[in-house]
């Protein structure tokens, strides 16, 4: 490496590690948000994170560092394989960020949190209304900013899927989306017309906060999640936020009537959380930890929540555990029964309730309403209606109330283009997961409660290159072949066909 | 106002609007850092912290800054009361710091931050070494600080005592406490001989958090704690932090065997919630709400835990609830029985769990430790024997470990002078509840659990003007009086003559 280009990469290193404690500090402030602030503590809470996240951005439009980076992506080939991916990232951020001033900046970060607050109000009144001002100036902004790229995509949505799964077109979307489509409706169809009965009742039996706390810290344990370097803590919507290298923390939300809310949201979290423990440290040094898309994020979360916490296997290892937390639900329930009831497929509102089975409809409802907010300039108030007859549509189902219908998410309150990435991160996991049962008894690993085993593979073949590669790169990487809805189906036509027998 | 002055004012209004930003953030990460930090992301956080406060140290020593605040103090007759206390303020700390570097002031952060962590650790582990050689950092910080103010008192302590109580001196509180220890080393000898039998076997029946915590929410209630301007959380150790003008937050901690502990630390805690709370609402656009002193806040958060939470009425108003809480608890407890444990005398090491009679020993021991620590250059490693030493002069019982002993406080991690507050608070407030029943029947109020009345007196008498007079000043105006130790010995004496029927 030349002298000056040693030079110009510490300065710019130099302002990243300030930008990161930028981040740490809005990232403390928004779980605080979340966790324990009053509701008449936010709006000033509110203010300091937009303050110092804006400080943050003007950092980023100092000419000296702009300079330094784009003379670096000039010399991309004098740099190691994690400076070159930071500085192309650095790259494309300046294009499409360069003609944001730091003043829209600040008032868009005002206008997200003002929208996070309407929302969770809007969601406790059941009052669309309530909300409704915040999604129309949240679709505004998301679309100036796309305006405000120089290299923008010709089609509106895909600049937004792109922040969040690079490389993934609406295009790409549609295709996969339309074979799951095809492939599920008729399945669902003949799910539901099984003689099959799956018993559920226990899954509403009454408990305490105390016994989930115990069993969510239980399954986190189980998972290999790193208490020195994590947190749970309760929240209305759960969420893993990564404040630093060894500050990774999960949420959950308690239910007195329904402890597999709080079991299953807990394993999902955690697989996010592991992501972020378990990826190599250099990655922190490099300032490239952020890199991982929403996709390869959620392939983990629900690789830990569907494919090893839904399977026979996970259900015979903790079985004994729920019966000794939860002696007062699980008197009279068999393993087998407990299996089932956690996979019965029953069409139902709430997204992140929803069975492993119907799960996909639900992203596909959203994906679709996305584009027509996006690109097709959707009526707001036209929402919730068109939400509802896709439920119909799709599930058979229509919400009666707001709550249950297009407000229970939170993610539209600063954004579209994050859910489709849940439906692709199942499509990413049933492919890799697909490439290690050829390494080693995945079924068996998890019966014997040697999680590790497991979290070693995924490290060293899942989570190590995350943060270098794009996600079509990266799972041909992973997995030698290209990207593929058709695991995801295979595999769950042939587990729901076995229990329901089809 | 001339033109000139109206606009140094605004220009310096304007700064501290970004400190005040900067306090926030800070104010954030230290209560997450206490509350839910992992132990592994606890440095990060600390130098997070520590750069924020020194952005905003580094905004105190801009040259503009520093030459309109003087200019306006040059000019303080042309300013609002408000704005006058303000820029006397902010010249007494430019005098303070002024030969402060931004790099010391960051050094010393985080020299702080670290110390704060080895006091967990030294008292986690029971292990005095552990904290040593921060305590002696603390020190030598300590007196570079008042060796660095040309203004300095010439007792190094009296330096320290002053940023927390302005005005007082060793040579006051060598008079206060010296009445103190003559009227109650005797007093206790007396109760100590009297054949009175407290009953207190039930304090240290099981209880669980969930009906500890509900009590505290409870008490808060019953107090006057406004919950939509503030948050109840657990930490080892409790606390106040006023994070914000409506975000004031308490802390506790629930002892399985204690539930005394939390319910007397809650009425403490909220005591001084209800200080920031109820304070003027201009003090935040003045921003001198920072201005009250340690003692005065101590004075109110002692007076709703002693003075109104220890007695009779207040034992009358809120036994119906305890009994229906703490079922397993009370099943064959009185009114009375109760009213006597919580005021049961009995020397013991923590003092945060001390009995109001012999809390004040607990702080003189402090109070003339730290003169030998900071006048004297005690050895730090002789400390834990002068603490030793002095419970056995004082109290008749020496502690056999350090965690019952001088690791118990928090305090010493980050500076010397504090102590002495929690006994002038005291003397305060015994001073002005001698005001208040003379406009109304106090007891009266209690029993009614009209405790609003109580705080309204507290928001006109007490709490209004003390952001903006000095310590001495302000108990004069409150009732008419200079200050005196008399009020508060003569009111123990009282109480436990009858109590122990002396």
């Amino acid at each position: 490496m030349l002298k000056e280009t040693k030079e110009k990469l510490e300065y710019v290193l130099s302002v990243l590690k300030i930008q990161q404690i930028y981040f740490n500090a809005c990232a403390v402030l928004s779980f605080d948000l979340e966790t324990v602030c009053p509701p008449k503590g936010m709006n000033n809470q509110g203010e300091t994170s937009a303050y110092l996240s804006n400080e943050s951005f003007k950092l980023s439009k100092e000419p000296k560092f702009i300079e330094s980076y784009e003379y670096l992506y000039q010399h991309i080939d004098e740099l190691d394989e994690f400076d070159s991916v930071l500085i192309k990232g650095l790259h494309k951020s300046f294009v499409q960020e360069k003609n944001i001033t730091p003043e829209m900046n600040l008032e868009w970060s005002k206008a997200f949190n003002n929208s996070w607050v309407n929302w969770l109000n809007a969601k406790e009144k059941d009052d669309y209304s309530v909300f409704a001002p915040s999604l129309k100036e949240v679709r505004d902004i998301n679309l100036k900013m796309i305006e405000l790229n120089e290299e923008r995509k010709p089609v509106a949505y895909d600049n937004l899927l792109d922040t969040y799964e690079t490389g993934m077109t609406g295009v790409d979307l549609d295709k996969y989306f339309g074979e799951c489509k095809e492939r599920l409706i008729p399945l669902l169809k003949k799910i539901q017309a099984s003689p099959k009965k799956i018993r559920t009742d226990f899954l509403s039996r009454p408990v305490t906060d105390e016994q989930q706390k115990a069993m969510a810290e239980y399954l986190l344990n189980v998972i290999g999640f790193d208490f020195t370097r994590g947190a749970l803590s309760t929240t209305e919507h759960p969420f893993t936020n990564g404040l630093a290298k060894d500050d990774i923390r999960v949420t959950t939300h308690y239910y007195p009537n329904a402890f597999i809310s709080s079991m299953y949201s807990v394993i999902h979290e955690g697989g996010h959380a592991l992501f972020e423990m378990f990826q190599p440290a250099e990655n922190y040094d490099h300032y490239i930890s952020g890199k991982k898309t929403m996709g390869m994020h959620e392939s983990t979360s629900r690789f830990y929540e569907n494919r090893i916490g839904r399977s026979r296997e996970f259900v015979h290892l903790i079985f004994p555990k729920c019966k000794e937390i939860f002696s007062n639900v699980f008197y009279d329930v068999t393993e087998e029964e407990f299996y089932e009831a956690i996979n019965c497929v029953e069409p139902s509102f709430i997204r992140t309730e929803a069975d492993e089975f119907t799960y996909t409809f639900h992203i596909i409802i959203r994906y679709e309403l996305e584009k027509e907010i996006v690109n097709n300039g959707a009526k707001i108030e036209d929402l919730p209606k068109m939400w509802n007859d896709k439920y119909e549509e799709y599930l058979g189902i229509r919400p009666s109330t707001y709550k249950e219908g297009i407000l229970q998410d939170v993610h539209w309150s600063s954004g579209f283009g994050y859910f489709p990435t849940y439906a692709l991160g199942n499509m990413y996991n049933a492919m890799y997961y697909n490439a290690m049962v050829k390494d080693f008894n995945v079924g068996e690993a998890i019966k014997d409660g040697n999680i590790q085993k497991i979290n070693d593979w995924m490290t060293e073949r899942v989570w190590k290159k995350a943060d270098r590669l794009e996600p079509k790169e990266w799972i041909k990487e992973i997995t030698g072949r290209e990207f593929t809805a058709k695991d995801f189906l295979d595999y769950l036509e042939e587990k729901y066909s076995e229990l329901y027998n089809l």
